[in-house]
């Protein structure tokens, strides 16, 4: 016995995006790349704005001095100040730079989180399909997850989450727009998420409280305005990241704002902190913090984005697959033809098309396509996926 | 009862390193900035070398498509095969870049060896006095540390190493050159904790693994060689970082090297980047990755740290400190002249000085002083060392 019995258990389930990715290599290696559509990782093709690549070359000519030392765990007053204040603009609540912990990307955001409420044996509500590194995350802090059914249409179904929280709940944790559906939940589901909690929290006499994970909160199309969680229930953190906005996932930049009705909220913050230390991350990346900073109205171009989902969804509908049109990220969730997803992904191989099994999100007879590829890749794929929709007997509705 | 139980606890402990840094704001608030020496943080105030300003600036001007975007989790390859080079150069072993894991700091890196190799109630062996955070980091894996203490002089205690062994020791975890006391253990005392660990594995029928935090590496006086662990023990892992020798503490970019010797290699391999991916690290910051890669042969100017000691070391011994001069890192570690350090190191606060209690690090009866500030603040602070000497009696022996 050597490495860690746990992990060696993990190892031998494989994350699906990952094993997709490492045959996607091979195929690469076959018919070379160019040959080879690949839809299988969420990693942006654009580049940061312009007005980031401006901002490391003027902090570059000019460095600061001390610019690259430690800092406070939190990290800068700066740029936390200035996180404030855009997230006050946008909710109307007095968030103070106290309220902001900046944080190695949501994934390190969701882990400090995590790590500074749960117990052993606390879980976490979380919507299912989902993105699977949320059960790792709870399980790293003797937490887990506790999986809900979203609706048909993947939108929050209340009565569900409402019948599975329980003594054990700490956290509901939702993420909007959705990796791997796209789906951005509205308003009104919020709103009555928010109600449920306030009326579970009574019940139950203790803080149930609602974590956002909004990495593709500024990536929304149609025009449509998000709902922000902060308005509708007190005890809410928002981890986010600039991985997809800013397109630097590379970067590990990201932030937890703690509402300011938040209650007991000195002791959160302390926690959030303290748990940024001990669990290794000591600060985010100290030159991202003063280049996002004054970003935070800046993106990447989303009618990039809009323009190849709009593409894609209308190729999969004309071919038959029955798809949701999703409002956000960039990511599409069709249902598999036949209920075995994971054959299905490998028809749609044999095709030189790599997309990821339902199933690697908790929803077998799906598949995942992430359309953040030039748009020759997605026009390249359209003569597979037509072909094996045909195999299959599939109809345009 | 809202935050982590666990956390909660841990909270009401603070960190003396914290706490001192704390009570020395409202010092400086009080006296002005100027007129407290601050010896509490280990905050290097050395600019990086000119050689990582320039590479920033020259990929600022020329910046490459994709340079922000998702790598591997172990890092680019690039990087890994530059430092698996120089660790072949180093050791003489045939390091490949599949054994170089980039790490979000020497922090990161440790949490993610700990999580690959700790299940419940494993112990981690550690030499005090030493660095506290190795107790959060084993315990976030439901690991933890075991104390053994150091002969007088610091140096590594094999016989109480050995006493200390047992069916849960997974890890002996040495840091040298060593925070809180500057000392570097030397050639013998590696050589015979390789043999000694070899001999235990072959008893217990089990692999201990070494893990060597070596932050403080290339920061070193006198000349002296620091011996090489990899030679000498193959179930090796040197976890390291760039905030010391690169003066990049606020960047997070270290890595964590596994020694080609290993036994079940690729299985300690998969086993670290799955951790890297879970805890939330996803893969250490891109763009540092990039920049330090060709500058494994470069560090900040040694000799400025150098100096110091020797400045600090001989104004301590004259005014009657008992005091072990470190090889090493920028601490010093001396004996309080009475048996509460808390008490002293408050009576050097009453002269504006601020250092840490050594019971911060395991060992009380001691304070650290880091040196790693301008040579005005440690002359200035002089005649506060020299009052409180004379005021308990110290003489120069």
């Amino acid at each position: 016995m050597t490495i860690s019995r746990k992990v060696k258990e993990d190892l031998s389930n494989a994350s699906w995006v990952r094993r997709m990715f490492e045959e996607g290599e091979e195929l690469k290696e076959r018919y070379g790349e160019e040959n080879v559509f690949d839809f299988s990782l969420g990693n942006p093709d654009l580049e940061p704005p312009p007005s980031l690549k401006k901002a490391l070359k003027s902090l570059a000519d000019h460095p600061i001095t001390g610019m690259h030392r430690y800092m406070p765990n939190s990290g800068y007053s700066e740029t936390r100040k200035m996180l404030a204040e855009y997230l006050t603009e946008e909710s109307g609540l007095p968030f103070e730079q106290k309220h902001v912990v900046m944080a190695v990307g949501a994934a390190g955001g969701l882990n400090v989180a995590f790590k500074a409420i749960l117990d052993e044996g606390d879980e976490v509500i979380v919507p299912s399909p989902y993105f699977v590194e949320y059960k790792f995350y709870a399980e790293n802090c003797g937490g887990q997850i506790r999986l809900v059914e979203t609706n048909d249409d993947f939108s929050l179904n209340l009565a569900e989450i409402e019948k599975a929280i329980g003594e054990k709940t700490k956290i509901v944790l939702v993420n909007s727009p959705n990796n791997p559906t796209g789906v951005a939940y509205d308003k009104k589901s919020i709103e009555d998420l928010g109600e449920l909690l306030k009326r579970k929290s009574r019940d139950l006499k203790k803080t149930i409280y609602l974590i956002t994970d909004e990495a593709y909160r500024r990536i929304v199309y149609d025009q449509i305005q998000l709902p922000n969680a902060f308005n509708y229930y007190p005890h809410t953190l928002r981890v986010t990241s600039h991985s997809k906005d800013l397109s630097l996932p590379g970067e590990r930049i990201g932030y937890i704002a703690v509402s300011p009705l938040c209650e007991e909220i000195d002791e959160m913050i302390s926690a959030l902190v303290f748990a940024t230390r001990v669990l290794g991350f000591v600060n985010a990346p100290a030159l991202m913090q003063r280049l996002i900073a004054p970003l935070q109205r800046n993106s990447v171009n989303i009618k990039h984005y809009e323009e190849k989902r709009d593409l894609f969804y209308r190729a999969l509908k004309e071919f038959g697959y029955d798809v949701v049109k999703p409002q956000g990220a960039f990511y599409l969730f069709p249902k598999a033809p036949i209920e075995d997803d994971v054959a299905f992904v490998r028809e749609l191989q044999s095709k030189r098309i790599l997309t990821v099994p339902g199933r690697g999100f908790g929803r077998k007879g799906y598949f995942r396509i992430a359309y953040c590829v030039e748009r020759k890749m997605i026009e390249g794929s359209f003569p597979g996926f037509k072909e094996v929709a045909e195999k299959y007997g599939m109809v345009r509705k």
